[in-house]
């Protein structure tokens, strides 16, 4: 056998290897998970609480979310300079910042435009006025677009190799199927593996709460 | 070492690059490609808008969408089981078939849950009451959440080595960095090249009419 046929025969085994091993799909392994979606929502300080549910006001859990968080019965109106959104969702428990979780579709709506962030970053961020049964806000800064993320237990992440703050990607297949790319790794003791999209991010890639994306285990732009 | 072993040895050399090299960056060419983003609207059959505009009526020109395609004046009111969309615009010329491209976010507004589909493919697919100036009229099928996809002259479509009906990857860059997988090639004499999806795909992308997308030369799910 001269050089080119070897060449040649080389070349032929590795489209047979590509070919049977999509580039998109690397060779590394690939995970199932579990997909939630997150429809707008307000995580509130406990003094805003107060204010807008009455002194000394304890949020109720109705659902619990991920380990130690909840849904809470409590729903307040989003009110901004185009237009207002009623029966939005408070999820507790109380944190330190208020922050206002919405999608690009809601920020028209009301007429402010958040940037993307990961949740707790709201320097520079839009506010907004929100509305209670027992009184009404206008914070001045805390509405966001959630970053897409997945929570990690440090069991998961272990097995998987992924540490906090990795980007990675995720497949989504079906008649809309595409590739979510810069998806924040968030590994915490009490987080159960689940990736968090918003309501545009579903809708765009046809996922209903539940559906199972595949994670790959590649960084973005990589 | 023989020649079996000597293939092995580069095949798996060049695995290795594979896996270290961007895999859904092929080395194939790609293409910067303009997206334009579709907000809900309506095809009518010259029927319908004489029923919703009145008898002889002829749609008004605004603005060329693709040659030939124009945003008419007209709007018309959609109403579903659970709610309406008021000034919801008319696409011209008027076509064979009435047919209504929503969002998903749209679907939940109205409660109707239309198929992704592409453009003319309506058996099967829910109906609707559209509300005009003149009239009114239920249809009983024709909404659809339109297939994302890309319109091709047929130059852009040989210098790319397209085929009409193939389906494509399109990245999309930046904070919402993903690729669409399943974009349906259309190649006609009658289009200019742009990429075409809804309002939620663009919010889901972080992406603005006039945004430009890179069209990624492989097939989907490869």
């Amino acid at each position: 056998m001269d050089k080119e046929q070897l060449i040649r025969l080389v070349v032929e085994k590795i489209q047979e290897k590509l070919a049977s091993n999509p580039p998109c799909i690397p060779a590394s392994p690939s995970y199932p998970v579990s997909i939630g979606i997150s429809n707008r929502h307000v995580h509130l300080s406990q003094a805003h609480v107060e204010v807008l549910f009455g002194p000394g006001y304890q949020l109720t859990p109705v659902k619990e979310l991920q380990p130690g968080q909840f849904a809470a019965a409590e729903t307040l109106t989003l009110v901004g300079p185009k237009g207002s959104l009623a029966k939005v969702r408070v999820l507790g428990p109380a944190r330190r910042l208020t922050q206002v979780e919405i999608s690009r579709t809601d920020g028209f709506t009301l007429g402010v435009f958040p940037p993307v962030r990961d949740s707790g970053f709201l320097q520079g961020t839009p506010g907004l006025v929100l509305v209670g049964p027992a009184g009404c806000l206008k914070i001045t800064e805390g509405v966001i677009c959630a970053a897409r993320h997945i929570h990690f237990h440090p069991a998961d992440a272990e097995r998987m190799g992924i540490r906090d703050g990795d980007r990675l990607a995720v497949k989504i297949q079906g008649d809309r199927a595409l590739v979510f790319d810069n998806v924040l790794a968030r590994v915490n003791e009490n987080y159960r593996l689940e990736m968090h999209i918003d309501t545009d991010e579903a809708n765009a890639a046809g996922v209903r709460n539940g559906d199972t994306g595949i994670l790959l285990l590649r960084q973005e732009g990589s």
